[in-house]
């Protein structure tokens, strides 16, 4: 059984009509899926009028007590549900979750290193028979970024990370493709040219790109965690434009990455 | 089956003290069970940090744009999902629901009379499919008084309302009791003496109260939706102070109304 996994990030989140149009599509992919959604700016615009000083590290938000509470209304409440209304008039039985609830995504706050994240969990556990209990029903979840410590702590997590490690957690009962919907049109062999995509990538064409210098810095993480996924048991890893989530699925646009 | 539908206010939800200390018990209770939240002074709060302006008609909050964006982030969001992480740590699996996650609680838009509410909406069909899935797995649903029309709309809901609509559809299925925590003792025949509870009120005590000018208007329509409850397939309905659920439910405290 098929099982898709999307995520999507802030630069969809923030334009209403961007997201009306993804969600659309979203509610019209046939089969069983999960909605991954991220934050965005909105956090910050809301931040910024209730006075919480925002501090970020290597792009992740430092998490204090008062951005811990502004990030549980903006991603679990306003967003998710917003999302979650609009899935539902396009016909799409959507179900909101955070970590905490049903204890789908249990995580642990991070440790202090040379840099204190704060609030910020990293996964420990992914509630599979939660989430397979849903799908099987018919529901489609939604997950925002927040998660739990099972000690009544919330925490911010990462939605790349939890879009990833769901797609891992569930593979052991579905056949899964994961979508990371972002700004570019997929990888760029030229990262001005958005015409440039890469339409596949396997092991072997990633470690020539990346000896050619064709693949750099940036996209090397994201893809480290495509192949890890694919080497824990994701079918395949697709990352492009969100907005056209069917020509992904279909291979017509975006990167697909797989191990073959 | 027995199932215990109970609804907290703002006056548990504002303090975080009395929230652990009810949640602690709600958890112990035993047996099936729906906790429905009210909103409280939080919103107000993040309103005027916000500056968006409140207004109030008959108690009841106007919704425009603006405000019920803060209701969605403040109830469905924060307060929600707090609640919710509380449990868990209490070892109670409770699954935070809005009227829109999984279409639980489908509303319409209430029509503009004298008054205009804005976005506020009135109960139209309560998911008891869903509901009764969700509780016959162990799970436990926490609903915040924030609905949708499904057609993309949220829509801000009374939670006393979304108690008592609940707690009717459901009696379909379970043996319901519906608890109505507030912040006074219970129904009392002096309002100035909290040990004036009237213990048990059925039928004829209420008109006789009523009568005697026992009960006066501000309890009225709490009673006469308490008693359209039990008139539509709801066991027992008990009003009083939240922090004591075992003993609401004993018969130790508050007020037990039933039909006989």
């Amino acid at each position: 059984m098929k099982l898709y996994v999307i995520k999507i990030g802030g630069n969809i989140i923030d334009k209403e009509e961007d997201l009306n149009t993804f969600l659309k599509k979203f509610a019209a992919i046939e089969g069983k899926k999960i909605l991954v959604h991220g934050g965005g700016k909105m956090a910050t615009k809301i931040a910024e009028a209730l006075n919480i000083p925002q501090k970020m590290q290597d792009g992740r938000r430092i998490t204090d007590a008062e951005t811990l509470k502004l990030v549980t209304m903006v991603y679990a409440g306003l967003i998710n549900k917003t999302i979650v209304s609009l899935l539902q008039k396009f016909e799409c039985n959507a179900i909101g979750l955070s970590g905490a609830d049903g204890n789908a995504i249990q995580a642990k706050k991070r440790e202090k290193g040379n840099i204190d994240y704060g609030f910020a969990g990293d996964i420990e556990k992914i509630n599979t028979d939660l989430l397979k209990d849903l799908i099987e029903k018919g529901l489609v979840p939604v997950l925002a970024p927040v998660t739990h410590n099972r000690d009544g702590q919330l925490l911010n997590t990462n939605a790349d990370t939890i879009a990833g490690e769901t797609a891992i957690a569930l593979s052991e009962y579905f056949d899964v493709t994961l979508i990371y919907g972002f700004e570019k049109a997929g990888v760029l062999k030229d990262a001005a040219d958005e015409n440039s995509v890469i339409s596949k990538l396997n092991p072997v064409l990633y470690s020539q790109y990346k000896n050619e210098k064709i693949i750099t810095e940036g996209m090397i993480p994201k893809l480290d965690n495509a192949f890890s996924a694919l080497e824990k048991g994701v079918k395949k890893v697709i990352i492009g434009k969100a907005l056209e989530p069917e020509d992904l699925i279909e291979g017509r646009m975006g990167t697909t990455i797989s191990t073959e």
